[in-house]
């Protein structure tokens, strides 16, 4: 089995983009860590981050037939973009929206996800470790 | 005359994207079919897709001189772009907007088009066919 | 085949009302556009007009049975009557609504159509062309 | 270490209450796994479930002291209940949310959680294992 | 054939609660007047009254495989609970709303039910009398 | 005692439209069962039907002095018409709402009736019952 | 000059209905009262009522060429009605609306003209006297 | 019989201030035109013009047991002032609201008067001759 | 003269709840600076605390005809009960309303007061302080 | 100890204005009640009153220094005033918020104080003795 | 060339008021700062303050014919005065718009200036410098 | 020091897009100007145009550490994008927004700024001119 993991707009950043909000690991970190994780269990995991609206888009869509399931972390996308929610639609692969941070801790505009409804469920609050736990959860429902 | 046909965000799906509400036409299939339905006429189309929005902003930016219409699609950006309203309006070339499926029959999000005011009109849920009217719009305007 | 084209309130004065808006052409004049664009193609063209709410309720009920489509142009009608939008969901003849301006270019209070959801589909902003299209969509659709 | 696992209003119906947004398991069979679950991690969990709103305050208050994180499904009392939130807020043991179902699938009253923002994080939409990931949760968070 | 009526919040006042909007009847008064028509009719009727939301939620859920069918007049927690709502949805058993007075004709927060879209109907403004409409609504639905 | 029930928009079609949301009985169907009724009453009951609001209004205001109550069903215009509800109010006669389908359970246009502050109550989802259970409050407001 | 004063839906019952909020002169008062008043100035008035919305858009159509001014109590067509306020738009006539009661005092569902912004002005709360005004007004405007 | 005409904020710039808006006549030839216009009449006049909210309530308060009447044109304060309104229903003077623009053409934040309420009735868009218009309407109550 | 001083939920824990919001005296130091203050005073006090808001209702619902008034702090449900609210309106006895901390400087959610509209008044803000004021406006309104 | 007290806008009008609503006691009985109380104390109390909201700002900016707190019932500019607001935020002295009568028994727009936010607590529905009950508040809060 | 500067309520208090908002430099120190600024340019500043709306309101006015632009600071009155705004458009000087903070980094109510739609523009967060940026503005402008 | 000027989506076309809106200087001359005044300041600029929201997110991120403040005018992705606010605020580089229209004087949806907030201020309406004050905040900010 494998699964992709999507991360958006300036998750790049992570490890000195608001350390108290985000935590101070890096985008590495969170991979290695993930990478980790995998490797102890039965399935593979690629890594991929884009900033551009479109190219994440793309990269949802290039993910039909090619993986068994998607984690996302769209960033500020989730609150805007339509377009990344109709890529969602448009493949059959599951799909599970993450965020580092409790996003209903934060701006009133960060508490809609458009994504959310066309995802398995969300996953908000826990930093890295919400990623282990969305991969548990395709993994779960995959093997189930 | 010479009319550009723009294909925004997920249309480069069509034919495997949810079916029941786009048809089981693809892209190509659609572009063949106006591009036979232009050589009966006296107008040229010229076909061009992107799923990244400031693309499809500089492509309307670029059919000033170039093109007598534009017939656009911008998919989910329909809903969500005012820079893509921004570069209809900074030129003088006209626009007509097109969706495949009834917006109106469609989540409420999908009822707000922020491109609709600077267009000549908008054409929906007619399938490919909406696409023909459109050109043909263009054409009788440019015609009288 | 025959399609019923349905003009609603204040449409009797096309020519003379606002023709900045709705153009110089009268109803007469529509009709005549029509009725020889009818006869060009495979179908029969019936055309009615009325001001009063619940007659266009009626005439739309009649339609059962008796025709393969109508096209609707309502008014100001669209905006206001959960009636008429009633009407079409009653019976199971195809609708296409159309508007010769572009209302999304007006007011508010037009930008939103009662109508448009239980409709194929509507053609906005493209004057009394608009009509063709519409007879050309139920054609397709049926000739399909 | 020691959570207290929280199910408040209708989950005692569980695997009868419309089993197509539930599924089939009740919630003996979600403690059980639960149970399970921990005996085979270093925490012991406690459970318990009300379908009255004061009683599940009374509950979160008494697990000062004695336990060391909350996992809470209020159930409807999610996007009600004032009182639940300010009972956590009172304490300063960690909560977490979670939900069986994608409640953002679902009627737009379910939409907004009254709890979330005083919860270190928020889980939706997978099923009993939700509850899984919010004592691993807590218990990574203890245990840093 | 067996139906429950579920009196809620603050209806044991009837009789002294307001008697220019809701009557001078007591409880006791409308439950011999069930009791009476019940009597005359083919079915039986339980009276069961209670001011706590949740105890409201366990008897709708243990009506399941019992009752035949449910009244409910909830009071205030009709425009309040989700709870109450989800209880009637997690059960087969068919419900019918009752408001003794016209909610519509009261304050603008009494206008909305959160329970009867999950209902069979709603009856209200017809003081007593609207409960025995209530059960003959159900017994005519079992009859039939 | 005499009532006249009036039937509004569209309701002329019962029986044949929407059969899944109104049933299959006809207008006439409604009409034989409420005269059977009331033969069996001690009350006279006079039909009439119209599409057009300005007729259910004039309607309504010639009830004045020669019924003594009204059961109306005005279909759409239950959410739109501002008018029929100031006939009712200008008029002494008691106005009992009756809906065939649940409006609660359907589009959010449906849920709010400006008719319903000035009767004495409403009765939605019975089905061709809910007449009945109209007419029997307007007969024992009466009677009593 | 030669006015046409058209009042709305329900206001053929002045002088009965609700007195305390329109006064208790009939509708032929009213007419009398305005017709001695036009006979002391230099104009004649031409009154008529309807309670159909589309025929008060079909008189008001009528008036161009004919009438030097409207004068116009749409009664409760006033906040429902954009035909009526297109039919205004359509024709050249000037157009005064006036409304018996004051109705800022009102139901807020009635603090909304639609007609309001394409008319001169508005007179309300002034009883019979209103139309006086209104007619002044026109006449003035026109004797300018 | 003595009337009070109150022009409120920026009306000490009528002439000069937006003619297209307020036309060309200054505050001087409306007072020449009502002084006039009352000397034909039986009654009498007096002027106060501010530019100061809390003047203008002070004024108002003064009227008591000297006016008959008080003709206000509160300028911008007609949609800010709350103070306004309380003097006004702190008095028993009757009051007639007075704009000399129709206030409905305008700004969105220009249809809503926190006056009108209080007022006997209010009219809207006939220039000076709106005062005429205002006063009559006092003196014929008074006169009645 | 005997008053009933009433706590809601979660204010059994007051000494230890967010005592930077609350203050740090307890529900027993609450309790006895009023026996004290009462003993001052010409009026006896009764104290009652809890989380439930059924029981909260009926508590009130008892106090007819054995307290002279009641100062009632029913902390979250003021923001989400309409039963209590109910029941203050069910009885005679005068009822005010109570906050420790000012809920006007809190969230949003806490500003609005469901039972604000059928207390005599209310007093927020003034810690401990307020329930003393409370008790003697009951007792100045009584003692009048 | 020195307090000033403030009242605002209309409340000159005291005893005459709406007594209903206000009492029938003048400002010199408020005044002299309160001089009479604070003789009872160990403070003193200055009173000032005045219509113009930006005079209220300069009284409430001279106090700092002077006052060590103020009672301010400012009127209907409660419920606009940004400028009072900011006026209180200014300075350190501590501020009470009084009405006279319930505001939230009222209409809608005087149930949001634009001031409370910035004042230690509000007191509302208690006539004259809220300015009692909100002097002792500021004499506790300093004297502790 | 001559401009005014004009600050608004509150604006007094400069230095003294929320420093950590406004800066510690007193009215005098902004007045120093631009007076040296216009001697090293080629304008003239004149300075004006007040608290009243209706002052500000007529010094605007005054400034017609006298200055070559106005620099406005309202504080507070910018969220709430229609009467500022119309005083604006009434003359025919120029008018930019200055804030000392970033008002869109604080409350709601702050984010929305009546004000600044009739100004050539807006200066919000640069603290005294912003005066001197809208001189330069309007210096610019006329020097053009 | 070293600032960095950003210019978002469709500021490309400066000097053929809306010349009466943006002016008839190009993107070149504006920079020529802007190079012109750093020169004669003590500052460096660096000149940067992007019509791809994301690319200006990575330009946003890449000035960390390089420039010592930014110029930003997003153009249309100021009101849409929250993936620049975030970029903002995820660096420790100042940021000043700028517009070259007064956008408070356009369509609704240009009134909101996503990115003010997150930025030391905001300058609308001067034309090229607002760029310089930009810099020379950014230049006083850093040089006091």
């Amino acid at each position: 089995m494998k699964f992709l993991v999507i991360n958006g707009v300036n998750l790049n950043l992570l490890g000195s983009r608001e350390p108290d909000v985000y935590g101070s690991g890096t985008l590495k970190d969170l991979e290695d860590m993930l990478r980790k994780y995998s490797a102890d269990s039965n399935f593979e995991v690629e890594f991929w981050q884009s900033n551009i609206e479109g190219e994440i888009v793309e990269k949802i869509q290039s993910a039909q037939g090619v993986f068994d399931g998607i984690v996302l972390n769209a960033g500020a996308y989730t609150h805007t973009s339509v377009a990344i929610r109709d890529a969602i639609s448009a493949i059959s692969v599951p799909c599970v929206e993450v965020h580092i941070s409790n996003i209903y801790k934060r701006e009133d505009f960060r508490h809609e996800s458009l994504i959310a409804p066309v995802c398995i469920g969300q996953i908000t609050g826990f930093g890295f470790n919400g990623y282990k736990y969305a991969l548990d959860a395709l993994y779960s429902r995959k093997g189930a």
